[in-house]
């Protein structure tokens, strides 16, 4: 069994851990931290939990940690790279599902993070946590910084067409992306109350968004080449789920290739990645509560713009997930392990 | 034209009670105040009153306030009763959308506030805000603390039984309460995001919420005898509206009664109660954005026990469009001055 | 593995039994019919399912479903009952997840139901499915009519003050239950649109719903005395999970009765009921996508009525978990097998 | 007085137009039809109208209709262009809310909505009913084809950009559209259930939708110049609202041009037109139950890109507003009479 550490956890990313870790059957759960709430039983914060995970938030303590195999971070920015060190170097795989080892450039960190990185040294180390991308990297890293929500649904949704020689105007990408409000977190803010996000729409962060930096990053890593990226997300009135809505302009020379198969080719030995039939429109719900995502490629009226859909559930491909399937990998377990559950339709 | 002050007002029934005045005939705006957001224009606020409210927020200001024919304070509970005398000695009528004014025994208000009662005079002579039972009262009050929501869709949905000799069991009566969101305000809290509240029914308050001793008061008001009651709030993932579905037991001598014609005849003239045909549901989208109440009464199978349904909406008839009727019948206007809106469906 | 068929399958409980049954370990799906989808591969319909599901509808056909060792009946009422002797003949064991095996009287099912019961001996043999009263009678049963939804949250709510002597005025028990709009199942309704439920709140069927009957015959059982019941249902703007809230009045002798301890007592070795903590309330998002049932007793201002709060998810344990777990008691295996599903929240 | 009739009404749009109409100082119904309702109150079918409107539905009738000074058809496609002649002839206005009058090509008609065009006559007469666009040709027509609700929001967000010398790369122009499930109508369909389209986010018509000619050509009458789109369509868990977000590419030659002042220059005369401050992101509740339209134009990292962002409630700038507002102007009326209702927020 892998003896895990949870640093945070009292948020959405935390309670969504557990409760696949909980059901995971070669991961036990040893300590779970949280300054504010230290000493809460666990089930006390989430009724869902009941009888499943018997622990009690305690303090912050790295010897605790120490004697863990693998210790995620399920914190606020700024903190993992605080303690990633410590817990590296007393031999423990670190996972971070915060963005403090997303971002190569420290400067680019230090401007959208509004902090200086604190260990640039372990930010050249770190691997980029997307199994689809990284696979191998991350079967032997010791310290991985997990892709972002939105990050994931746009680079899973772009990769087949960045992967070989030039077939879109990389300069100028659209991605519109849909999140639940879940992404936003469990914290008390008046934006996401039911009363302000319920039965509403809105774009935001249109100006510049955190995740267009690590976006970027990401697509160009992918395809060697510097790209152009138009990044809008909204709010939308459910809990869970993203839907990226991805624009591309097809050059000349790519005119003439079948997309559909192009994808299903690509992604045809992803456990978790389902290319749809062509016509298809991946449903959020579709993927609900399970690590699964679902991708459709459209080329309207057959013209030369095409349409890529990419469905993720935020809390679970999208960070929780993805942060057990990159654990499996680090302990050289099967890729699915504790991630088969079937998506909760209706 | 009325001259209008608003004490607090960036809450939900503050932007309530701008939409209602902005668009009511008799009713002129002069100053609405916001200790955190003085300065502040309110439309940048609410965006959905850009061209329709143009003045900003402010200090608070007695000055200011005292030039204003009536001011409502929609503040938190405690604040108008440090205020209000002020004011009534320099001529100003006072509506409280807050509890201040409601429990007339300043004990209880100590009790269920945790706060002591500053001004018991002004709440002796304060008049309880429910234009159905305290019409005349309210006519010449120049301070009326306005009825709270639950308490208002309780108290119509029974009146018509406890108005004239004892029809049912007074000592059992239970009130199984639904609300939207938009009751608990617009705070910051994590309970009321539409993250925790989508998707999910729960009760609260069931041990004793506030509301529980202003209906068992305004109920005895009505009856003149004891009244024994059992409330328990829900939280609803709507925004807004709340529907009481209210259980009584009949006492044998009443169960000759045509309770549907007791309705009728009861609330015939009454501009915002619409008694709603045998066998009738009323959904609270039917008053939705409206200062009108839909009631509805069942006898299920024929037998002892009466289903009584009342739906109002909690930011209207339940606080600011109560507030305007109110404020009409203190100036002499026709009652449904301003509130004439039909309701929005869907 | 046990061979299992289910005739229909296209509706909610449909999809939410193929969720359970794919993951379950001692199951193996060999055949689902459904005469109008007949060909449609089930992963085209749910695509929730895709990759995990492989089978597609069928029509239906006995003979196929003779060579199951249990088939469910996921159908409209009255389909089971024509089809249930055939297979039962043929040796298969039967799990109704409608009506047609709940009610006794086959004169109540026809003043319910408007239509005659066609096959009353297998009526009389049927067991009532709801493990936590029938428990042995469901393990060397043939024939399941499974409990209701409503029926199962409202009778584990009130089994623990009817199991001995008289403790409640048991001729006025009321409850003002809420559902969430797949319990009305995926058909294509007005009332049930999003456009027409959404942001809003209604009861329905006050004087007299399906589960009426059902209800008050399973009190009955469980007390051997008779039952008088107010049942309101209320339609709930989310897409799973009832909350009961039920009121009941205390006989003087009970009024000394420590009731949450006589809760905690009473279901001490239930693996799927979780009485909770004194003051807690249950919500149903801390039930959702799993079988379990979470109940808290309350008695507000230590007076004589109780007010218990009992959650269920209305597709799990309101009806296909339940089914699997009925499924998990005829064929012997563990109750819990293939019910381990944390509930997904948020 | 204006003596209105209606064909329809029964749906969303009917309603909604009910609503409005009832509180409209210059506007009498006189008769509203429905083959299907004819004799049901129309207060019974919506009880948001009781007291309000107290006429009830007829059979269709010609004759009555004909007494009527203007008729608006709130039907399905095909109906209107089988009536409007007689109407016309009899000297009755008509205003359309269904597509029989929107597409100029009967072709394009024929191949987008499988019906031949009857009256292709009257199509090449009938004006557009967008008044922002066509606002004279609307004050002299007797017959108008009122634009569609995604056509509204898009080519009001993009006509600034249109309206000149060639600004954008016309040819390339993407509008991504996120609408709440009321556009959908008040039809029994599985697919916007609450249990479907809730907590759930999809596009849909990718491929092609029924709106994607309309704004193209709406677009090319703007520019008078050919237009390239890709329209997305999603479908979004709220009942009330479109968000366009618009994406163009700057011309080299426009890069110097500040678009914050062009949008707010191009419509500082236009009543429902908000043109918001820099920095904006107009929210759907915003514009909630009003005939108000929020736009927001942003160019994020000063990039060749640029975002537009445009609100509207589809029922009301979508539909029934819009067809109050081409009312008003057909008959002399101040274009705003019976639409000032200021937004429902929250």
């Amino acid at each position: 069994m892998i003896r895990i550490g949870i640093v945070g956890g009292t948020g959405y990313t935390g309670v969504e851990l557990l409760r696949l870790l909980a059901q995971h059957p070669e991961a036990e759960l040893k300590v779970i931290t949280s300054r504010k709430e230290a000493g809460m039983p666990v089930a006390d914060m989430y009724p869902s939990l009941r009888r499943r995970v018997n622990i009690a938030f305690t303090e912050p303590d790295t010897n605790a940690l120490k004697q863990c195999d693998a210790v995620f971070f399920a914190t606020p920015h700024g903190v993992a790279m605080a303690q990633a060190r410590e817990l590296l170097e007393a031999g423990v795989k670190v996972i971070d599902l915060a963005a403090d080892f997303r971002l190569k450039d420290p400067e680019e960190f230090a401007r959208w993070y509004a902090m200086p990185h604190s260990c640039t040294d372990l930010l050249q180390e770190a691997v980029y946590g997307l199994a689809e991308v990284n696979r191998e990297a991350i079967r032997s890293a010791r310290l991985v910084g997990l892709a972002g929500c939105y990050p994931t649904a746009v680079q899973l949704g772009l990769k087949p067409l960045l992967s070989g020689k030039p077939l879109i105007d990389e300069n100028h990408i659209i991605a519109d992306c849909k999140s639940g409000v879940s992404g936003a977190g469990r914290k008390a803010e008046v934006h996401t109350l039911l009363a302000e996000a319920g039965d509403n729409f809105k774009a935001y962060g249109i100006g510049g968004h955190r995740h267009l930096p690590e976006i970027r990053q990401g697509l160009q890593a992918i395809s060697g080449r510097p790209i152009g990226l138009t990044f809008v997300p909204h709010l939308t009135p459910m809990i869970r789920g993203i839907l990226a809505t991805l624009y591309v302009r097809l050059l000349p020379d790519a005119q003439g290739i079948d997309f559909q198969a192009l994808y299903e080719q690509h992604y045809a030995n992803e456990p978790f990645i389902d290319v749809m039939p062509a016509g298809s429109s991946p449903e959020t719900r579709s993927v609900r509560a399970s690590n699964q995502v679902r991708i459709a490629v459209h080329r309207p009226q057959g013209g030369d713009t095409l349409v890529v859909l990419s469905a993720i559930d935020n809390l679970v491909k999208g960070a929780s997930g993805q942060a057990v399937q990159t654990l499996n990998l680090m302990f050289g377990l099967p890729e699915t392990t504790g991630l088969t559950h079937i998506p909760v339709l209706p």
